[in-house]
């Protein structure tokens, strides 16, 4: 039987969500919780991975097994196993097409800046600079909307392609001088909405211009864009399957 | 010269404000970090101490010091220098009558609770229950206010005298099922405020009536009181100098 999963968890006190020998993972850490309850090591499928630091509301991940308990038996038998900074937030029993990586149709991701006043407690889910010029920062996003080769905003991996479709691309004000910057995608490469982001906090700081989102879109040239924004504002926020 | 500063801290990751050989600690921290402005080890005097994994709003602590600066350069290169979970909020230059413990006339802890549902990004910074009797609690509060001896809600030590007086007790419902906890008094024992916070949980919970917190403080005993809620819930909000 196949078990979909949402979970979410504070990446602060983690290497990604990836196995890595040796490092403390998300992955890890939930599938050796899952052992417990199984008696024997499963190995999970997640949409994606999130690099260290990165926070997910809306991971999903499946596996099989035949065990037979309720969704809700699941969810409150990993939750008291889990530690405090993971947690599962749904459980679904799904068909054995469904595949948290393949099936997926969209991801959502939201990244955090927090302007104003430095705010410690704000610290490990937030990004931090005092002023961004935010209205050039809306003007500029929506240079990434649509369909674009994203290859100047990502981390070159080999030969993959690097053509994307960005459905939205937003930036909220919220409570608190803390801005949201939303993106929902067919699918985001590595590093992709960091750099967007980090690309984004130069136009808000002056540094680079309105229209230099697009010009370095088209150079398809990694060194043309920003420095990659730190992980600790990011949050995979949802990921989306079938019609949703 | 006597400096005054006012910082604030994210305790999450420190075994407490004062001074342990072997651990970090955020005095610790900040004086490695002052000694080098300083140039040599200057000893700093806190308003008092927090245990692990509590935080501050508004710690007050003194030091004597012969370098001449502007306070603005103090906090800019001490902040420059402090991790990004410790800030000087503010500085001030005192006269040397000036004493972080001595001279407070009152403290503000505050407590905070998270109810509902199970919010992972807020676990650092809060206490979880899913649901309490929150009006039960506004009135059980009430019989903290003025002076008592809190021996019930302390841990004993030694012969210490332990009549306070409390001038504001107060719950808030905040945002976000946010419970907030807040108390103003001359002084605090050690671990009084989250002994009592303990107890008007329970009184939450059902598990005390309202008028036992009245009992427990007349019977003079530790061990009738409930246990001492979890620090990451608690904050040191401000200490009072004068009239304020």
């Amino acid at each position: 039987m196949r078990i979909k999963m949402v979970i979410a968890y504070d990446g602060t006190n983690y290497y990604g969500y990836q196995h890595q020998p040796g490092k403390v993972t998300i992955q890890d850490t939930f599938e050796e919780k899952l052992a417990i309850i199984c008696k024997k090591h499963i190995t999970t499928y997640a949409s994606g991975r999130t690099d260290g630091h990165v926070h997910a509301k809306g991971q999903v991940l499946h596996f099989d097994t035949d065990i037979e308990m309720k969704e809700n038996n699941w969810m409150r038998a990993l939750n008291s196993l889990l530690p405090e900074d993971i947690k599962v937030v749904s459980v679904e029993k799904v068909d054995d097409e469904f595949h948290a990586r393949f099936s997926a149709v969209k991801k959502e991701y939201r990244y955090y800046i927090k302007l104003g006043e430095y705010d410690i407690f704000k610290n490990n889910y937030t990004a931090y600079y005092e002023k961004l010029d935010v209205s050039k920062m809306k003007e500029a996003i929506k240079y990434f909307l649509g369909t674009h080769d994203f290859k100047s905003y990502s981390r070159f991996v080999d030969k993959k392609p690097t053509i994307r479709t960005i459905y939205t691309a937003q930036i909220n004000e919220l409570e608190d001088n803390i801005l949201e910057i939303k993106f929902i995608g067919n699918g985001f490469l590595k590093y992709m909405v960091r750099i967007m982001v980090g690309t984004l906090i130069d136009v808000g700081l002056g540094r680079k211009e309105v229209d230099d989102v697009l010009k370095i879109l088209e150079l398809k040239d990694r060194t043309k864009a920003s420095k990659t924004a730190s992980p600790n504002g990011l949050f995979l926020y949802k990921v989306y399957y079938g019609k949703e």
